[in-house]
């Protein structure tokens, strides 16, 4: 078992990182002083699959429950899954004093959060990502948000949760496409800040997707540690520091988006986000063509997508148009110099950001 | 012209007071670097009456705007329509850097400010309170809020303004009901926090509704600087001063909730849980009758009402059991001591809460 510090003062909390790790909660949740009273949102697949070891610990522990399920889809991070959430959350409540806890994966966790934090202006919740992506990026660092038709994330808050609890023995439970889709984010890390772990996923390939947990354990104790500490140096994303995280993600949203969230989940649609992001750093002169061809060699040999079908270039252009951080014509995109090495790169010329996603597009 | 700073590190802002106050906005915008694009959300009551100024002095400073109209009422405060307000503004905002004008009294200002708070994580607002009871309370502090059928206010987030404008020219507007809802609250900042302006507002009384604007400037100026004091001493109320700020309200919210927001406005509602909070502190020997008999003769002497007309006991007292900062069976009141001595008290024996509300029953 490993525990990784995010530190942020007064809201400052640990990520368990283990097999088994979902042992340690009624022990937090005791010291952390929430209450006995546990709101938990799920989806019916992990519900399933992963509710079980929850649930006994609560119940050993003497706590009340509920769970709560949501569709198990990008458009439960809607206003309206998140008003009805709130509303069974008030009914539940009444007369308590509830703690919210998020098991499952960047859906529930992006929704969970927010869901905190507006009910009774924030009450503390408790991370459990259930998916190698959430488990490596999204349940760390307090970014909550649903969507709006005009745009992903759009609506949501910083706001930290009080734990996190990454259990990597509910891992076995993932199919190889979300694992795919978790070890894209690793990449990232890899790429932007990593280069001993770049290295690593290198040397150990494809193996790890059927290796047992420990080799997905190191990835995500790697990544909880780099995550934790760019969160700790810029919170609330004000700094330019937290930017290089949506390294892939500017053009990885855009393709979502243009795609109806259907096509590529999200590990998929940030592994183009980053070919494209990449060969934006060669044309700028940034990077040389190995270090480009070295990271779609990674990429690929972990079976991700490196080549967009079905989307037009227009869609993608016109959803990235859309970026919550652009403004205007402006755009800003995150770029690398080398590996290892991000760079936030504004107004790149948009005949380069074009060119870049048409050669991705087959 | 009066300036009140609100002291919040990098949170702080000017609440600025007077008549014609409207007038700096265009200047505080540019000091501010909010950018050349508002959205104004209003109520149609408020934009015949009062957003012509507003709409002159941005096209003076060159400055794009759109108004967004909501209804005049409680119910505004719904998740549905905060879903729909931040569906226009992001489509207002596709292409722009937006902030948020919030034109109105309490309910608009607490759906603007949520809006502001949740969108893109945080948008900068700017309050322009065009009631009284805005301008000494709402507008300030950075309470935003919707309600849920389970109770009021149960949605929000602390979100702080970036400046609040209370430009006194604007209560003219408003008839004399609204004008004693706003005193109602000047009426709790003297009880709980200034004796001074309890005898000023005792000197003057019901005078003050039918003289200009320079008496209601005086007292908006005592009740924000009363207000930003607590505001920065306990910005979350989380270390239990700035709970003082709900005296009266607690019960008031019952009252409101148990007419469904219809008979009494929320001035009158807190009056009469005004009344009744003094009467439960003379019931615990707190206060002695004559205290509570100079608070009811203020009260009454402003035409607010004094007693509960048209709604049961039960449905009160089942309301209060809702109440978001009761936990379980444990209540918690704001009581007073003594004229500007306010007290937390908890776990007030039911029995002298229900005896307080039921003589106040006609």
């Amino acid at each position: 078992m490993r525990i990784i510090k995010v530190k942020l003062d007064r809201r400052s909390y640990d990520i368990v990182v283990g097999k088994g790790a979902i042992g340690l909660l009624a022990g937090y949740v005791k010291k952390l002083g929430l209450g006995g009273s546990a709101f938990i949102i799920t989806n019916n697949l992990v519900k399933d699959k992963c509710s079980r070891g929850l649930t006994d610990e609560l119940k050993k522990a003497g706590m009340v429950f509920k769970i709560r399920v949501i569709p198990d889809t990008e458009k439960s991070k809607s206003l309206a899954v998140l008003s009805s959430v709130v509303a069974d959350l008030a009914k539940f409540d009444l007369q308590r004093r509830t703690f919210i806890i998020a098991l499952g994966g960047g859906v529930v966790g992006d929704l969970s959060g927010l869901a905190a934090s507006i009910y009774k202006r924030g009450i503390p919740y408790i991370q459990i990502p259930t998916t190698l992506l959430a488990q490596v990026d999204s349940a760390i660092g307090g970014k909550t948000a649903v969507d709006l038709r005009e745009g992903k994330n759009l609506i949501g808050a910083f706001y930290q949760p009080r734990l996190v609890v990454s259990d990597v023995g509910l891992l076995r439970t993932l199919d190889r496409r979300q694992l795919r889709s978790g070890l894209a984010e690793a990449i990232k890390y890899g790429i932007i800040k990593d280069r001993a772990l770049f290295a690593y996923l290198e040397a150990h390939g494809k193996g790890i997707l059927s290796a047992g947990p420990s080799r997905l354990e190191h990835i995500v104790v790697i990544c909880s540690r780099i995550k934790a500490g760019i969160v700790r140096a810029d919170e609330r994303e004000e700094k330019g520091l937290r930017t290089i995280l949506n390294f892939g993600h500017t053009i990885g949203h855009a393709i979502e988006a243009a795609s109806g969230f259907n096509r590529y989940n999200h590990g998929e649609a940030v592994a183009l986000g980053m070919l494209i992001a990449s060969e934006i750093s060669r044309r700028l002169g940034l990077i040389n063509d190995r270090l480009k061809l070295r990271i779609a060699s990674l990429i690929k040999s972990y079976g991700l997508p490196t080549t967009i079908r079905g989307i037009t270039l227009e869609r993608i252009v016109k959803a990235l148009h859309r970026d919550k951080k652009f403004i205007g014509a402006r755009n800003r995109l995150v770029l690398i110099a080398g590996l290892g090495r991000a760079r936030i790169v504004e107004n790149v010329p948009w005949e380069i950001i074009t060119a870049a996603i048409r050669g991705r597009i087959s």
